[in-house]
């Protein structure tokens, strides 16, 4: 075997074992009995272990070493970059850090659910130290060449720093605090769905299908099941399935949240399947990733034209539902509204939220801010910016489960997603015309056919930033959301 | 580590690769959407692969030379013992050799599905010779000591040999023949249920799971699904699947498949958990685990008592169903009938069916029996035994699958688990006394507990045979069953 059928010999195995992890944990999420915690815990971490020796065997990095100096087809040679990036990461970790790592993240998470379930923060407080200093220990041992937090930035969406992020968030900031201000200040009534309807499960659940095949799912390639919080996982090439939850009084949270998750499916089932099992077959980023899912569910699905189409389906299932027009229910899908918990924020607040989470974070690995601190200059800038004022950290600074995972640097991908939406649709338009039409045309084809080819099909070909600039023409910039966002609440919101 | 700890890591390892296969053929099999065949084939190959070479690693073979020669406790000088039998097939087959037989099976897997749909044996013939030539080629390598036939009865249930299932058979044809032929002289009419009554499959999933649960099986370490033929995988501790599939035209159909999966997940469930990821926490054999499952379904759940307990559960479902009473069902649950089709048939004839493929496998491999002749010798065994002309070779000699996969073997462990049963039957009625008052009472926690102690908590301990003797107090024998079978059914058909 030579050394280049080596390489992919071991990265595939490496891909197999994340593929079986990868399905594991779908299972525990959505049907394993109660009871099977416990052993798939156990071989999970076991499956952790079998693909982390793997990583870090010399061997891989001799051949890295070997196969970096030759010239093979692009696809192949991001390989080798996706390895070499993992592969120096995993072996600067020593073993004895990642199982200390990984004892204090479970403790976190548990003293994470109790404190925020009893909105005390000083029951989180020691755990989030802990997960703090050694997050800094990781930085170190990563090694760290310009700012600490610029090497957590990097582990979640490779090459983009503090000195990329801060001119994006300064840019939202300064254009979306005074359009909320002027939404605010609006007198548009923002009509309520009758209180006194059920929506039944079988009718959700059905319509819901009904519009992820209209975008374009596969379902004879994928699934869609239940569990408590909605996610999507492309577990092996042709089996792709994500999940929702269902609220009987509220059929828009499930709806929403399927488009969202058919978002993040569509991308994986168009990923180039001549390179499963290996990093260039993979999503390139959270930040790509998070761009489909918001495409689908906030450019496409909180339209009018959206309610144009989806509208009948939703009356085959509910046939006693009120004749809304589709301005009432864009209006609805669109409401906004300072708030205090992210998930549940609309398009202008969302990336707000972000940007404290990323502020703060910023604050504790380049600026020396204390733990204790935490909630504070959380609640200030809660009140600078929204204008509300924290009641208890679990509206807080304790909503998120990030944290107590030790994933810091994760959060500001996902205003990376709105950015890139926003970016591929103005590029979009450009391309096939008007998006309105399209979307009222009920033929969603030619969106993802041109997703697919730009984005999809590419893989981990380029770095995320290179993928946007090659998708675009335009390096990622906050101005087309801005653009899109000021345009969109503008009319709704008659400013 | 020590040779004993290390032998046990190897052997943890090779069973959790063997959990991880049999979790994602549970997954294929139910849920798993049709496109993703071709990665699940793929993925499952690698495993076995992966397994393989564990299996074959010669370090495992020095520490099973070493350890067999220790004293250790039980459960481990059973796992010793267990890793030797696989060991040695695994090393006396070549890796060319199993690849081969791998790639004839899934061929002769789709000619068989074609010529039984076809009912045409001359599509499947060349395939069925090319099975049994490298079955014979299979026994060479494996080393046969007695008779070609003892090698492969030996696979399926370690200990038994022509020697031992000749008696046991002609003791069945003896008195089962003589039975049924009485049974069809009988002028009892058996009542038919209502034809044009529909029963949904929600009631009938409803009460299927009550029925389960009232068995004892534990839905918090479980699950009920679907597939198209029921099984049941005990695929991790404490996670334990069973599947079942509906007939809205025929409640019992289902009923009795739960039932007889239920049975081999309370063994599932019941197995050393100390010894998981071990030979010696597995079921023991194919007998003993259809033994767990004949007995709930036949001796249980095809009686009078059952009905008394389970008959207001049905109606809860189904209200309008007509009014039963419990002799009528126990008749409709025990129709004997002389037919094509093992899967469908009665207890007294279910044993004709597997001796019949059992003398046929005999004269393949040790008389010499030529493929091109099995279907005229099947078709006069049946003339013979019940009576009856096979119109044509889907409802004779292809309606099984076992042949297409090379499990020549397999099939004598049925009329072993229905021997089993009867022996554990006729001892539990010793122990706890009358069985029928038992079954009406509602309450069989204790006949469960008796089959946990017995048989559930021994593991692999000892071999299928010693099992029996020790639970019972007698070896495997005929007697038990032919009594049981010939009680049940003079009063029944009041001989």
């Amino acid at each position: 075997m030579g050394d280049k059928e080596e390489f992919m010999s071991r990265v595939n195995d490496l891909y197999r074992f994340e593929a079986i992890q990868g399905h594991l944990g779908w299972d525990q999420e959505t049907i394993m009995p109660a009871k099977g915690a416990k052993a798939r815990g156990e071989i999970l971490a076991w499956l952790a272990s079998q693909r982390h020796d793997r990583l870090i065997d010399s061997k891989l990095g001799e051949l890295i070493t070997k196969l970096e100096d030759q010239n093979h087809d692009d696809f192949f040679m991001a390989n080798v970059r996706e390895m070499r990036r993992k592969y120096d990461e995993a072996v600067k970790l020593p073993t004895e850090f990642v199982s200390e790592f990984t004892k204090a993240r479970s403790e976190a998470l548990i003293a994470w659910q109790k404190a925020r379930s009893e909105s005390d923060f000083s029951l989180f407080a020691p755990h989030l130290e802990s997960m703090v200093k050694l997050t800094q220990q990781k930085v170190e041992y990563l090694g760290c060449e310009s700012t600490p937090y610029d090497v957590l930035l990097d582990e979640y969406e490779v090459g983009m720093t503090v000195e990329d992020y801060d001119p994006l968030f300064s840019g939202l900031k300064k254009r979306l605090v005074p359009l909320l201000s002027k939404i605010m200040d609006s007198n548009i009534e923002i009509p309520r769905l009758p209180e006194d309807m059920t929506f039944h499960v079988d009718g959700q659940e059905e319509f819901c299908k009904k519009v992820s095949n209209a975008m374009g799912f596969d379902f004879d390639a994928g699934r869609m099941d239940r569990s408590t919080h909605p996610f999507c996982a492309g577990l092996w090439p042709e089996d792709t399935r994500f999940t929702t939850r269902f609220d009987e009084k509220d059929p828009f949270s499930c709806l929403y949240a399927v488009m969202h998750e058919s978002g993040h499916g569509l991308y994986e089932q168009g990923l180039p399947r001549d390179h499963s099992y290996s990093p260039v077959g993979m999503a390139v980023s959270l930040g790509v990733h998070e761009s489909q899912s918001r495409f689908w569910e906030n450019q496409i699905g909180r339209t009018a034209n959206f309610w144009k189409i989806a509208m009948p389906w939703f009356k085959e299932e509910f046939p006693d539902c009120p004749d809304w027009d589709f301005e009432t229910l864009d209006l609805v899908a669109n409401e906004v509204k300072p708030d205090f918990i992210r998930v549940e924020a609309d398009e202008v607040t969302y990336n707000l939220h972000i940007m404290i989470r990323y502020e703060i974070e910023k604050l504790i690995f380049n600026g020396g801010l204390q733990v204790k601190d935490i909630p504070s200059t959380w609640n200030k800038m809660m009140k600078d910016w929204f204008g509300i004022e924290v009641p208890n950290d679990s509206l807080g600074c304790l909503q998120d489960i990030h944290w107590s995972m030790g994933a810091f640097g994760y959060f500001p991908t996902y205003t990376l997603g709105n950015l890139y939406a926003a970016q591929l649709l103005q590029k979009m338009v450009e391309d096939l015309g008007d998006i309105d039409q399209i979307i009222g045309s009920g033929d969603w084809s030619n969106m993802l056919d041109w997703l697919r080819e730009r984005i999809h099909a590419k893989g981990s070909l380029m770095t995320p930033a290179e993928l946007i600039k090659s998708a675009t023409g335009d390096a990622p910039n906050p101005e087309p959301f801005l653009d899109y966002v000021e345009k969109k609440y503008s009319k709704l919101y008659r400013l």
